[in-house]
């Protein structure tokens, strides 16, 4: 597998068959058709044959799918078989949201600092983590190892901590501000942008009046 | 314009276009070349050109896109025209960070409730509105005209809450928990899937590593 290029739009597409998979294996599913996951996932059984044969074909002809090796190899390629070590940037309500979804966790996103500009935030313990002043982050950039840092300030001072970070070492950005982040070409940034998430429902709602659905 | 289709793509890329057009407005600028509109997106220009014919070509050869006219069509097409009641189901740190989040009543979603099922939650003010037991959804559903129910719920008691808001008239939902609700088709449902996002994150993290970027 070691190289092997996989589309955009499979890769997109993973995190959805590694859930289903992750949910099979805790009701103790050993293996499963393509047919089968098709009717649970609501997609075609020849797009999961399609996407799934990227990987080399573990399908096996009568026998379907081999439900842990296929979840351990999808979790592989999504890079879950490692630990990260990540950092909040922003200590309100969406900080310790991060902070307190555990699930992250789990799939060994590991949450080691939050930090905020805010001192009314700073000292708060959120899930055994002290809010630390943002003063801090070049300091404890460099007194740790971190692979992720979580931008959930305000579009304000994203943009100045986003470089700030880079400046110290952080190489990818998980972006919850809403604007695109300018950054040099090697540093990996994901964006989560609400406001855009909910402007597609409303263009949904608006739509479906339009057509008098 | 009504009942025109655009194309899926183009949708998802509206809000994008409507958020620099804002900023432009917001600084003052009346016309922007597809040019320069292209250099501050980073897309190419026939990109912008091909998308914005979409709306019947609002560019003039030479005097390039008025903002203004342009920023009001793609609000309109994606319903940011009209007001939106919300409620948010799930008063726990992501639901309050959504409450906190005043962007969206300048854009017209406008939050009147949020309910929990944590009784430690209940009772608490979130930017002046206190959060409701569960058990008071239906009656607050009749008494009130909610287009969206943001769910901000642990995935173990989404799927229960979707179906019992539907049932009393739900017709949209902004779900934020992890797991595909199955719904009838006339309710939009509308996916933030964090975890997802996450591992798109830890994806190009680890192919980096593979290819020794």
């Amino acid at each position: 597998m070691e190289g092997k290029e996989i589309s955009r739009a499979v890769v997109k597409r993973l995190p959805r068959y590694y859930r289903y998979l992750g949910d099979l294996l805790e009701r103790g599913v050993e293996r499963i058709s393509s047919n089968d996951l098709s009717e649970k996932m609501r997609v075609t059984a020849s797009q999961i044959r399609q996407d799934l044969n990227n990987f080399g074909g573990f399908g096996q002809q009568g026998y379907g799918y081999n439900v842990e090796f296929l979840y351990n190899e999808i979790g592989r390629i999504l890079g879950l078989d490692k630990t990260y070590h990540m950092i909040i940037v922003g200590g309100g309500n969406l900080g310790q949201a991060l902070t307190n979804y555990v699930k992250f966790e789990k799939r060994g996103f590991k949450i080691i600092g939050i930090f905020d500009v805010n001192p009314e935030l700073v000292g708060k313990n959120v899930r055994g983590i002290e809010i630390r002043v943002a003063d801090e982050i070049p300091r404890f950039l460099r007194e740790n190892d971190i692979q992720i840092a979580a931008l959930t300030l305000p579009k304000s001072q994203a943009e100045e901590m986003a470089v700030l970070l880079v400046e110290n070492g952080v190489k990818a950005i998980w972006n919850f501000a809403h604007l695109d982040l300018r950054l040099p070409e090697d540093v990996i940034v994901e964006n989560v942008h609400l406001s855009e998430s909910l402007m597609q429902l409303s263009y949904n709602i608006s739509r479906r009046q339009e057509t008098g659905r």
